[in-house]
C-alpha cells in the first residue's frame, strides 16, 4: 500500500490505510501499533495517524495493556463492535421477528410480533413497521457493557431481511405462494424507508442455512443440506463453505416438484389435527406422538416419509457432509430424527449425519443479521462507509 | 521468492524457481527472459539459469523472435506441450476408449474397443489392457508437428480413468450396478501396472461434466447440470466453476431415488425395441421417431418424461445456468431437446438454457484426460516431477 500521496487525494489514501488497519482488527486479538504497522505494511507514523482517526470516529477502542510486559506497556487496540448496530428481520407467515445486534452479531434486543397467516400485504407490512420500530426503540434504550456512550453509537449500519418466497437481486419478492398478496412486494425499498444504511433481502431458508454455518450446528461443515421443517418445507444449501444461491437465486426449491413429496407432507399432520394450520396445533401432534398416541405417531411418520423423499433427492444430488433440521418443527426433532434417518437410509447411498438446529424458529432472523454483517464487511474490505 | 541460498539446499531452490517460470509459461503467450524475470520476481541471472535447465530437460522450447522488433530481437520461450503425454481412458459398458494427448490436452491418438456389456471383471480388464497397449503403440508411432524428437518425449506423465459406478478416493470402484463383477475392482492399482506416472480414477458422469466446462459447451458457465443420457442415465455437477464431488465423492446420484424416474426411463425405449439393450438398437428408436413413427415418438416422449423428473429435481435444487445433455443419446438430441424443455417448463420454476454436448460418447474419455492434466498441473504448481 502506497503511503506517500504523489500530489494526489490524501483523504482517499488515508481511507485505504484505515481499511487496512480495520481489516487486521476484525480478528479476536487486540493489537499494538507496532503489530498493526507490521501487519499492514504501513509506517509507524501512518499507523498512529490512522489509529487516532479511527479512535476519534469510535471504530476502535483501547484495551488494557498486556500484563507482565517489561518497561512501559504498549497500548493495544481492538475493533469496537459497539460502533454501530445491525438489524435482522424475519417476515414469516405467523410472526415478524427482529434482532438488533452489535457489529460482531451479538444480540442486543429481540422483538417478536404475531401476525395472522391470512394477513394481506398491507397488514403484513404494517406489522413489519411496528416490529422494526419497537426493536429500534428497545435497542437504543439499552446500553452496551464495556462501551463508552458516544454520539452516533447505536445507529443501524446495515439491515438484512428474510422472507418466504423467491427474492430477486434487488430485494423484491418475485413469487410467494404461502403469503397472501406477497408476490411483487419491493421489500428492500419498503425497509429502506424505515432504517438508515443498506438493506438486503433474501429467502428465509437460505438465511437459516447461513445462520447454521455461522453460529449453529454446521459451523465446521463445508457441504450442508439445511431443511426448514415447519408449516412450510424448504431447503437452503451450503456448498464449499458458501451459501449456494443459484443462477437466478432460485436454488433449493425442490419442494416445487410434486414427486419430492413436500407439497403433501404437512397434510398428514393436518389430518390428525383436523383443523386449520397453527403452530401450536402442530405442536400438539408432536406432543401426542411423544406420549405414544398411535394416530399421532402414524401422522408424524407419514409426514417424515414424504419429507424424506425430497430430502433424499437433495442428499443424493449433493452428497453433503451434514443434514440440519431447522424451522418450527425442529423443536420436536426427538420424534422426527430417527424416522427420518430410517427413511434416508432407505433411499440414499450414504446417509449423512443429521443434526438439529438449536435456533428453532429464530435461525432465519439470525441469518438475516449475518446478511447485514456481510454487507458491512464488504464495505470495510472495499472502502469505508462515507 | 528467495534467490540466494543461505547455505541451504541449492537444488531445491532452483526447483522452486523452475516452478515459478513454468507457471508463467503455462499461458498462451511465449515470453522473453526479461518478461519472465519481471513476472516471477527472479533476477535476470536466475531466470536465464532456470530457462537453460528447463530447455535441457525439454520442458521449454524457443520460438521465433517477434518480428518488427528494433535491434537484436530477444529470444522467446514457451512451454513444450510435447514434453510428455497424457492418457485418458473410459471403461464403459459397451466400449473401452483411450485417448493419448500432449500436455495441452491435444489428442494425438484415439483407440476404441467394443466389449460385450455382459463381460465379467476379468474380460473387461483384459479389454482395458489391450486398448491401453494399442493406444500407447499408436501414439508413439506418431510424431508431433513442430516438436523435435528427444529422448523421454512421449512418455505418459499421468493417466485419468473413467468408470461407471461410485469410486472412492484411492481409485477403487465401490459400487457398480451396471457392470458385472465390477464392484470392488481396484482400477487405479490395475492401471498403474500398465503405465508409468500417477493414475487417478473417477466416475464417468463427473468426468464428462468436467470435459464440458474444459473444452465443451459449458466453457463459460459456472453452475452446470450435466446429464449423461444413454443406456444408463447419470449426472455430473459443476458448481461455482468446479466439479462438485460431495463429501464421499457420491454426488449426482439422484438416479438412485425411484421417484426421480431414471430407473424406468430407458424401459420405454426397450419396450419399442422389444430387444436387449444395444447402442445401435437404441439409435433405431430415435431414427424412427425422427421419421415420424408414432410408436417410436411415444417411446421417446415417455423416456424424456421420466428423464425430466430427475433432471427437474437437479435443476430445482441447484438453479444452474445451463443443462448439458451428453452421452450416447445426445447424438439424437434433435428429437429429445424440445420435449425435454417442455417437461422442464412443467416442473421447474426457471428452465435453464439446454445445450447438447458436441462430444457424444467421447466426452467421458476427454474428461479423463482433464483429470490427468489436473494431476500434472498440481505437480507443476507444488513442485517438479522427480
Amino acid at each position: 500500500m502506497t503511503e506517500e500521496p504523489a500530489g494526489g487525494d490524501l483523504s482517499r489514501l488515508r481511507q485505504l490505510n484505515a481499511v487496512a488497519v480495520l481489516r487486521e482488527l476484525r480478528g479476536d486479538q487486540p493489537l499494538t501499533l507496532t503489530e498493526l504497522s507490521k501487519r499492514t505494511g504501513l509506517s509507524r507514523a501512518s499507523t498512529e495517524d490512522v489509529a487516532r482517526d479511527l479512535l476519534g470516529r469510535g471504530w476502535l477502542t483501547e484495551v488494557a495493556p498486556a500484563s507482565g510486559s517489561v518497561g512501559r506497556p504498549a497500548r493495544r487496540y481492538r475493533f469496537n463492535a459497539g460502533a454501530g448496530r445491525l438489524l435482522g428481520v424475519d417476515v414469516g407467515g405467523h410472526k415478524v421477528l427482529a434482532l438488533v445486534t452489535d457489529l460482531d452479531g451479538e444480540v442486543i434486543s429481540q422483538t417478536r410480533l404475531e401476525i395472522d397467516p391470512e394477513a394481506g400485504r398491507r397488514a403484513r407490512l404494517a406489522a413489519l413497521d411496528r416490529c422494526v420500530s419497537k426493536a429500534l426503540t428497545k435497542a437504543s434504550a439499552r446500553g452496551w457493557a464495556g462501551t463508552s456512550a458516544r454520539s452516533g453509537d447505536g445507529q443501524i449500519w446495515a439491515t438484512g431481511v428474510a422472507t418466504t418466497g423467491l427474492v430477486d437481486g434487488t430485494g423484491k419478492v418475485m413469487l410467494s405462494d404461502s403469503l397472501p398478496e406477497w408476490s411483487g412486494v419491493d421489500l428492500a425499498a419498503h425497509v429502506r424507508r424505515l432504517v438508515p444504511g443498506p438493506v438486503r433481502v433474501e429467502n428465509d431458508c437460505k438465511l437459516a442455512a447461513l445462520a447454521e454455518t455461522w453460529r449453529g450446528v454446521a459451523r465446521y461443515a463445508s457441504d450442508v443440506v439445511f431443511l426448514l421443517a415447519g408449516l412450510r418445507t424448504g431447503a437452503g444449501l451450503i456448498i464449499d463453505g458458501k451459501l449456494h444461491r443459484g443462477f437466478a437465486n432460485w436454488s433449493g426449491e425442490i419442494g416445487a416438484l410434486p414427486a419430492a413429496g413436500w407439497q403433501q407432507a404437512p397434510q398428514h399432520l393436518h389430518r390428525w389435527l383436523d383443523q386449520t394450520p397453527h403452530p401450536e396445533g402442530f405442536e400438539r401432534v408432536f406432543v401426542a406422538a411423544r406420549a405414544g398416541d398411535e394416530g399421532a405417531l402414524a401422522a408424524v411418520h407419514d409426514y417424515v416419509r414424504d419429507l424424506a423423499v425430497g430430502a433424499s433427492a437433495l442428499v443424493l444430488t449433493l452428497d453433503p457432509q451434514l443434514v440440519v433440521i431447522g424451522g418450527g418443527f425442529s423443536r420436536s426433532a426427538d420424534v422426527m430424527v430417527e424416522p427420518l434417518r430410517r427413511e434416508l437410509d432407505r433411499w440414499c447411498l450414504r446417509t449423512p449425519e443429521i443434526r438439529v438446529s438449536a435456533f428453532a424458529d429464530e435461525g432465519v432472523a439470525l441469518g438475516a443479521v449475518r446478511l447485514a454483517l456481510d454487507e458491512v464487511e464488504s464495505t470495510i474490505t472495499t472502502g469505508l462507509r462515507p
